[in-house]
């Protein structure tokens, strides 16, 4: 996994991917499947929808932190088990056979096997609206990874898998970032 | 267009699509092109991130409603081209051929030639973060529609379509809600 630029780490969020996110409470870790997100700035920000149900939710209120893990096609089942148990009495890293990776500004991990990770900070919990905001500030890229599709939940229990990509960065080059 | 139950509606949303948006002020109909988007409850409630370098945002903010209609791919040129000029100079409907049509709940109009379109309120908007959310009251599906595939904007001036889709709905059974 390799560092990348800060500035890019919008691309990894803004076309809807189901995510991943990490927690550690302690010696803990522990993973939900979170499909509600989106981004709310280039700088990065984004925002997820989860509360009390989810039970990392404790844990990223209490250390306001967490990693964004971006996982490919080929992960679906981890990412559909690991939506269905609890962290409360399941390992999820060793129940569904990932690796946690230290990352460098939080104490939440990484998920080797994933695409992408980005670290996060919680800078706001809109509560009214189960709304967390948390601002990027390290992100990776496993570039040597061969399998790079995303997935979409529909929320009906299918997913869909990314298809063919379109180019209209030429269209839109007054509305693309600096250095994308 | 057909009339859908409200309660599939964010399934519609969830998957992280483009989107269109509509608003209506006095006689006056825009349209906005919106990737930062998510589901924040089944009911449906959806957030959208739009703040005052959107011209709609004035009418969304005054008449507090709005049209979520959904385009596909053999849209894409329209999807880039309304994300890339002003209602403060431009009439899109006419620029880019598409149709309103009445909405039933709300004055801004759904566009025809979108795959669905879900009028919704505006329940608050986040000022903080420039969030808006929004509550669905309506919802319509044009399932005559050939084509069904979806975009994904990644931020970069690329988008991706829809892939395969694949099924999990007996692994998700119990988190899926009734009726779907």
């Amino acid at each position: 996994m390799r560092q990348m630029k800060l500035g890019k780490a919008f691309t990894l969020m803004e076309s809807g991917p189901v995510i991943l996110v990490t927690t550690r409470d302690g010696n803990k870790n522990n993973i939900m499947t979170i499909s509600w997100t989106m981004v709310v700035d280039f700088t990065p920000q984004f925002a997820l929808t989860t509360g009390a149900w989810n039970h990392s939710y404790a844990a990223l209120r209490k250390h306001r932190e967490c990693v964004i893990a971006i996982p490919t096609v080929d992960m679906l089942d981890q990412v559909v088990g690991i939506g269905t148990c609890s962290g409360a009495d399941t390992d999820k890293f060793t129940k569904f056979g990932l690796t946690p990776v230290p990352g460098k500004r939080v104490k939440a991990p990484l998920i080797k096997e994933c695409l992408a990770n980005i670290e996060c900070k919680v800078i706001d919990i809109v509560s009214k609206h189960n709304i967390i905001v948390l601002e990027g500030v390290a992100a990776y890229m496993n570039a040597a990874r061969k399998e790079k599709r995303t997935l979409h939940a529909v929320g009906d229990g299918t997913f869909i898998v990314d298809g063919k990509r379109m180019d209209r960065k030429k269209m839109m080059a007054a509305k693309i970032p600096a250095g994308l």
